[in-house]
This record gives C-alpha cells, sequence and structure tokens, in this order.
C-alpha cells in the first residue's frame, strides 16, 4: 500500500480555460519527480479517450513543450462533453486496469470529480488499488469548497478589461450597451465586469446575475433610470439569467432548445439572448442607440490577459493534486482557500463533497436591488485578477473653454 | 502666409480605435512645440462639440495625463456620427471662426476628411486662412492611398489572437464555429484572421469576406467539406458579406433594419447574422455542435493588446499632421506608406483624394475559391501585427501509446 507503484493517467474534460494547461504541465512534471510512476500517460478527449483507448506518452513530451503547452490557452488533451453514467465509468476502469494506471487525474469541474468518484468505487469493488484525485477547473467559478477555482480569474480578467475598453467605446458614442457573459447558474464572472469601474460615472452601470429574478418590466425602469442619468447605460448580464420561477430567460427565446449530455439547455454560442434583451430596450424606452454583444468563448480561450495568479495556482493545484496521490497516497478534490489577503492554500476533500454541487454568489455579494454587486465582491475579486490588470485608463480633465458664439446668441 | 498664428482645434470622429489616442497625443505634444499655435482646443464629441461649443482647453492638459490617455483606448475626446453636410460645416466654420482656430485637425475616416474639405472652402470664401489636416483612423482600413490605416493593426491584432485561442477552443471540443468580424465594404480585419494559424489544420478553416459574393450553397458545401476533413470547422465572416447582387447578407435578415446618419444598415452590436449562418449550417448538415459569435464592439476597444507598430504610428501620423500644418503651412491628409519591408514614410495627399472613398482588399490578398486568403496577405500583415503577436500557441507532440485492449477486441 505504502508502495503502489504504477502508471499514471491525467485528462482534461468540459469547458477549456485559459490556464488549464498550467495544471496540465504542473501535474506531469510533478509526476517525473516520483518513482512509484512509471509511465505518464494523457488521454485525448477526455474520459472518451480512455473508454477508446486514445492514450498518448507524456513522458516523452520534452519540458519545454510542456512549458510552452502550460502557456497556451485551451485544453491540449482536448476535451469532452460526455458525462460518464455507471456503464461509461465501468469502462473507464476496464482501461485503466489494463494499462496499470495507479494515479489517475482528471482536470475539470463538479462532473469530473464525480466521475472520478465511480471509478473509484469500481476499482474498490476488484480491490485494485488507484488514486484518483480531482484537479479543479472551470470559469463559471461554481465549486463548493474552494474559495475561487482556477481557470475564472482569468475569464474574470477578460471579462473587466473587455468592460473596460467598452465602457470608453460607450462614452465616446452614447446610448445603451449591452453585453451577455458566460455564468449559467453562478453569475461570479459577470460580476467581474464591476471591475472595468473607477469612476463614478464609469460602467458597468448594471449587472444582471442568475442568483436573481430577472424581471424585465424591472430591467427597462432600471435602464430608463441609468441613461436619464448619464446620457447612456452599459449592462452586463449572466447568459443564465432566470425569471421568477427559475426558468432561463434564454429557454424562453430558443424555438429549439439544445441540450448538452448533461441536459443543460445550449447558452454560449448564440446571440439571441443579447439581441432580445435589446429588443425590449428598444421597443419600450425611445432610446435611438442600442447595442448587444455576446462574449461567447473568447472568455474561456483568449490568451493574451491571463492572471498571473491565476497562471500560478493552476499550476500548483496540478502539482499538490500527485502530490495528494503519490506523496500522501490519498484520493479527493484539490481545493483552494484563501488564507489572510491575499494568499491560498491547497488541501485535499472528499470527491463526493465537490460532485454534482454547485456554488453560486453569495447575498454579501450582491447589492440590494438586485442589479450590481457590492463592495465585498470587488475586494474578493481584486487580488485575483493580478496586478498587471489595466483596467480602465485615464481621461481627460476636460477644462471648459468659454463659448465665444453661444455666449453672445443666449 | 508664412507667419500663419493663431489657435488649434482638434476632434475625433465615427468608431474610435484601440490607438486613436496616440493621434491626439502626438499632434498635442508637437503642438507644443510651435509658437504659431497658441491655445491648443480639442472638441467633445468630434464636429457636434463644434456647432455646439463644447470646446476643452488641452493646452492646459499634463503631458504626463496625455501620455496616459494615448495608452487609454476609444476616443479620450468623445466621439460622433454626424456627417456634416454643407450647412452645418458653415457652422463649423463660423465656430472656428470666432474661436480663431487656424490650425483644425480631424481625427476620423474619408468622412472626416470631407468634412475637412467643406469648411475649408468655406474658409477660403470668406478669405480665412485655415490649415486643416485630416489624420487618418479606421477598423476597417478602407482609406485609399495608404498603406493602411492607424487602428486597423491593433484590431487586426485582437481578431488573430482570438482566433488562435478559439481554434484552440474548437479543437478541444470539435464542431462548427463561426466568428462574425467588422467590416462593412472591406474585408481586412477578417481577413486577418488567417494569422491564427500557424499549423496546417489550424483554423480558421474558412474566410468569407465583402469582397466575394456570398452563396449559402457554396458556403455549406465548403463547411462539409472541411469538418468531413478535419472532424471541425472554424469560420470567420465579415459582418458585410453581400450577395452577387451586393445586398448586405445581414440586411436580408433584419426585420427592421436600421440605419445611421450616413445611411448605412447597422450592422455590428447584434447577433442575428451569426444565428443565421449557423441556422444554415445546422439545417443543412447532420452535424451536432455549431455555435456562432459575434466579436462586436470589443474588436475596437480591447486595450489589452495592441500592436505596437500601430501606436508608433498612430502616435506620428498625429505628429505628422501638425507638422504639415505648421511647419509646411499645408493642408491635406496624412497617409500612411510602406517601403521595404517593414518601414513606412508618411506623406500628405489633397482631402478630396481620400473623401468618401472605400479601399477594398486587392485580388491578390483573396483566394480562388474567394474563401480564404492569399500568402500575399499574410506577407501584408504580418509586420503590421507587431513582434509581440503572440498567436496560437504550443501542441502536444502527443506521441502515441499502443492500446491494451483494443487490439486484443478487435
Amino acid at each position: 500500500m505504502d508502495n503502489l507503484k504504477g502508471n499514471m493517467l491525467i485528462a482534461q474534460g468540459g469547458g477549456p480555460t485559459a490556464v488549464i494547461n498550467q495544471s496540465l504541465a504542473g501535474a506531469v512534471l510533478k509526476a517525473k519527480e516520483y518513482e512509484n510512476i512509471e509511465n505518464i500517460y494523457g488521454s485525448l478527449n477526455g474520459v472518451n479517450g480512455i473508454i477508446n483507448e486514445r492514450l498518448v506518452d507524456l513522458s516523452r513530451e520534452t519540458s519545454n513543450n510542456l512549458e510552452m503547452i502550460a502557456e497556451t490557452p485551451s485544453s491540449a488533451l482536448l476535451s469532452t462533453r460526455d458525462k460518464p453514467g455507471k456503464e461509461y465509468c465501468r469502462k473507464i476502469f476496464e482501461v485503466l486496469k489494463a494499462h496499470n494506471i495507479r494515479f489517475f487525474f482528471y482536470i475539470g469541474g463538479n462532473d469530473s470529480s464525480d466521475t472520478l468518484r465511480i471509478v473509484e468505487e469500481f476499482a474498490c469493488g476488484e480491490n485494485y488499488d488507484i488514486r484518483a484525485v480531482h484537479i479543479p477547473k472551470t470559469v463559471d467559478n461554481d465549486l463548493v469548497l474552494n474559495d475561487h477555482t482556477p481557470g475564472y480569474p482569468s475569464a474574470a480578467r477578460f471579462v473587466a478589461e473587455a468592460f473596460s475598453g467598452l465602457d470608453l467605446d460607450n462614452r465616446s458614442l452614447p446610448g445603451v450597451y449591452i453585453a451577455v457573459v458566460m455564468g449559467r447558474h453562478a453569475g461570479f464572472l459577470t460580476a467581474a465586469s464591476s471591475m472595468a469601474s473607477k469612476c463614478s460615472q464609469d460602467g458597468p452601470h448594471l449587472i444582471y446575475l442568475p442568483e436573481r429574478a430577472f424581471s424585465t418590466g424591472n430591467f427597462i425602469r432600471d435602464v430608463k433610470k441609468v441613461y436619464n442619468e448619464y446620457g447612456r447605460c452599459v449592462v452586463a448580464v449572466s447568459e443564465g439569467i432566470q425569471d421568477e420561477k427559475g426558468t432561463p430567460i434564454a429557454a424562453k427565446l430558443a424555438d429549439e432548445v439544445e441540450k448538452d449530455a448533461h441536459g443543460n439547455i445550449q447558452l454560449s454560442g448564440c446571440g439571441s439572448l443579447g439581441d432580445t434583451l435589446k429588443g425590449f430596450i428598444k421597443n419600450n424606452t425611445d432610446i435611438g442607440r442600442v447595442r448587444a454583444d455576446t462574449f461567447g468563448y473568447l472568455q474561456r480561450s483568449f490568451g493574451v490577459c491571463t492572471s498571473e495568479v491565476d497562471k500560478s495556482e493552476a499550476r500548483e493545484v496540478g502539482e499538490m493534486a500527485v502530490y495528494y496521490a503519490v506523496g500522501e497516497n490519498k484520493t479527493g478534490s484539490v481545493t483552494i482557500n484563501r488564507v489572510g489577503d491575499y494568499a491560498v492554500e491547497y488541501n485535499l476533500v472528499k470527491l463526493d463533497r465537490i460532485a454534482a454541487k454547485t456554488k453560486v454568489m453569495s447575498d454579501e455579494f450582491i447589492n440590494n436591488d438586485g442589479n450590481y454587486v457590492t463592495g465585498k465582491f470587488k475586494d474578493y475579486i481584486r487580488p485575483l485578477l493580478g496586478s498587471s490588470f489595466k483596467g480602465s485608463g485615464a481621461r481627460l480633465r476636460a477644462y471648459e473653454v468659454e463659448p465665444a458664439l453661444r455666449k453672445k446668441d443666449e
């Protein structure tokens, strides 16, 4: 038991992030330190590549290439949306056994944790010794027991940088601007838009989150109010906003609602929610210029403005996973916990404590009107964006020139 | 005549860019070198601020703030979509005269050049001595007599960086991915997506430009072909794509076509074109995963990955404009011309040579099938993106592991 020895397998599942390969590189390079680990394998397209035996030998990758891959967004081992049931997990286990995999790592969201849990049960049932560690990743930031999840800070930074520029754009050509941000149940990514605001009149002026019921009437009233005050209005909306009954607004629009293997409605990859919100304003106000964008897949794939905090944490959860599995001979899910302002420590929790649960924004992060975030949320997110976060830039002081004609005429 | 002396006015018009304030800072700081220039004024919201006498005193801005503003995207003096006719231009001239403006600079596209031309005619008619210089800017890259236009390289770089990440995302979760890129008549910005492709299988695999008639049948056929070959397909589409009669595809979709003051159909700020193209593929193939994003206003406002070449050229056209007006006592439009590989020189051309004309991509930049760019286009754009352009990143070498179960079973 103490000297569990054999091969290692690592895979990446679900939506990629800009730093998910840091975790891959961290785990693979750390694994090379342990004699217990013989071959280091990767599976292509997550669990799908396991059941189809599409494995690659990561031991043979150069350290240099692994370091370059760490800096490359999106899943280098490719991904999958497969959500394994029992029979699927049994197949996974058969392949693991056939390849003498004793250390199994899955980089993914809470579904990945669940997969590991079921596979481990099969292993237990056959007295096959295996350590399975879940390496957290999600741009939605919705894993329980984690202060935050690798992938989120970089996606959040993209959103904050994007809104910084978009708010200036809207300032120069005023009107209503709506941008739809990823986030099915948790509004963390949409809330990150608040970091674009430096001065009092900066946008986003309104932020709508899935944690609060979305009312079309309130939305129109809020936009009108801001527009009347500032002559413009910038709005951040989560793709997952729901009505008071919990029905996603996007689901009510789609002619033909598309669902993924997890039974989730397809939210990203179309512009209809943004266009509908735009229509609400166009049809219910006399505001002339109304524009809506949907950030789409840019949020999780844009590799240019990753957070250095996120990069180093994503690296470390990969390393820690291998340490827990081999160094401590344990199975579980690596968690990130904030200590002080700002530092983190890593822990390992049981797989079933992460699986199939979703963290949403706490009440203290959302204002009373349910249309913006609180200072507490800004305190929470600020260190995650990294010290090189650029944000909103400079403004002219704009010293007024005395009019020459207007005075005479008036 | 040689000692024309008085105040200077500068304004910014049309769609902002990520580097438009470099031109502003360049012109204002250069103007401080000349004794002929007394006060340096800026107009808020372009020509609209002139006729309403909303002027600010830029002489009083600190150099430090001007330098910070240079690094800030979007028009610091705010912008306008007003396209002045004769009467509007007469009003502009009245305000210029009232404030003893002798040097007038407008940072904008070809419309701005036309405005300067008309204003100068009024000045001539009244024997009022003025120098008017147009400072070029446009993300569309559609000004004639220019090798390229400030603002384009940074927007192009955003598009290229975006497609680099998005292609990796599509590689990890395969399907058809379509992104709609800005560009009404000229496909330069959409064509920049080609720079995301490093390896032979990299996307974008198809690029559709306004310069070639868009046929739905060919589009579906092209996508199917790529998908059959690679199991996935990434497509870049210009928002301005037109059918063989020259009707924009977007115009055919819109229930209620919105037009701006220039009579142009509203293309950006909605997701309908992307959603329609997605529908063409969903309804005419059996491909399961089809996603469409519209880049929207991010392309011109994202301040994080500007091209350093673009920044320095935007700065220089601002400086050169002041030099031509004051140092050489001339009126006209500053142009950028490529000399060698890669350097540029600046020239001044008559205002009416730029006004109301549109440059589109030359035939040698587009492939025979009209669905991709040529190597010549890549040679053209490569130096514009700047040496720090990051692009597509690293891949695993992915050494195959011998299957254990599959071999036995098969």
